[in-house]
């Protein structure tokens, strides 16, 4: 629990006390009033978070679900998903060698097919889910696209461009900037991409 | 002339005007054959420079040909092309109202198009000429389809990241460096975009 709330809590019980020892000054009961409504928006919010927490997962879910899609192809898996007043709306995963496209990375498919569900370029109150912190071609266009908030699975270290080597989303210089949140179905995105890569090695190993 | 260049002229004729008055030191005949090799090579290169600075422009003019058509829709003028082996593989122009397509960038359609040429993600032998510095999808993507060279008419301080906010060409922790160069067909990039920002603001000012 957090300290404000339990901060809260401990004032109001103190001025329960005091009140069954004999009638509460108004001041204090007008405190304890005010405590109490602090309180409830601080429930509030949190319930809204944990909903909030509960929905980021759910549709990560179905990121993680394409991008075993990918990786069912043998193309590293990163799946990616758009969601929309409550809606996924475009879905992608990455198929860069089957497409023989660097613009067929998991997030571009998803913004292109958003787009033509929109009818607009402009992607402004989407939510994007993409299993891997995106590249810069990726994040370059979730910037462009106005998307306001990326939740993604897992960070990528060697070439992530939303905080790991750049971070594309809060440069002051652009027009836009993206709220994110990370480590959402974190150790599922890992292990699979994990996984990926150990069978990709065992299959070289055994060729040679 | 460059300095280099100057001096290698002068020292020659030095060398010859002292030949003139009697025979020269071995020494001497050897350092003006050297002398002379590096002039030589010196203008080799001088000339290899002309003809690409005069194939650049001969691109960079075909790019400005596709903007205009983009301008003609009503888009933003930026037209772009992608060069293998001395031949225009793909071509590009901004459609993004059009298409409503953040993707329609001049330069993702003509990437996109070149790796279907191509039949590959990786476009490693080409050359990309685009009118106006790419923003920081079409960089990331320029870096991630691994072009190797980039041609640029003019430069977009507001928002180019190929120098002016960022540089997504010049990253250490990228696997992929893009050489890059600006102020081909300059003017000619730059009026063409004044010229249609006068006409929107105009429309824009006979309309209210």
């Amino acid at each position: 629990m957090n300290t404000e709330k339990e901060q809260l809590i401990a004032e109001i019980e103190a001025l329960n006390v005091q009140e069954a020892h004999g009638e509460l000054a108004t001041a204090n009961r007008r405190r304890r009033a005010r405590l109490k409504r602090k309180l409830e928006a601080i429930c509030e919010e949190e319930k809204r978070l944990e909903k909030e927490d509960a929905l980021d997962l759910s549709y990560m879910k179905e990121a993680v679900r394409l991008a075993k899609k990918a990786a069912a192809i043998g193309e590293v898996p990163i799946g990616c998903v758009i969601v929309y007043d409550g809606e996924i709306i475009a879905k992608g995963y990455n198929r860069r060698n089957a497409d023989k496209s660097t613009l067929s990375h998991a997030e571009m498919t998803a913004i292109r097919r958003a787009s033509k569900k929109l009818d607009d370029w402009r992607l402004e109150e989407c939510t994007l889910y993409v299993t891997l912190e995106p590249c810069q071609m990726c994040a370059g266009a979730i910037v462009q696209a106005r998307i306001p908030r990326v939740v993604i699975g897992t960070m990528n270290p060697k070439a992530g461009c939303a905080g790991s080597i750049l971070d594309l989303f809060h440069v002051e210089a652009f027009n836009h900037q993206v709220e994110v949140k990370t480590g959402v179905a974190e150790d599922e995105c890992k292990r699979m991409l994990r996984l990926f890569f150990a069978d990709m090695r065992r299959k070289r190993t055994t060729q040679n």
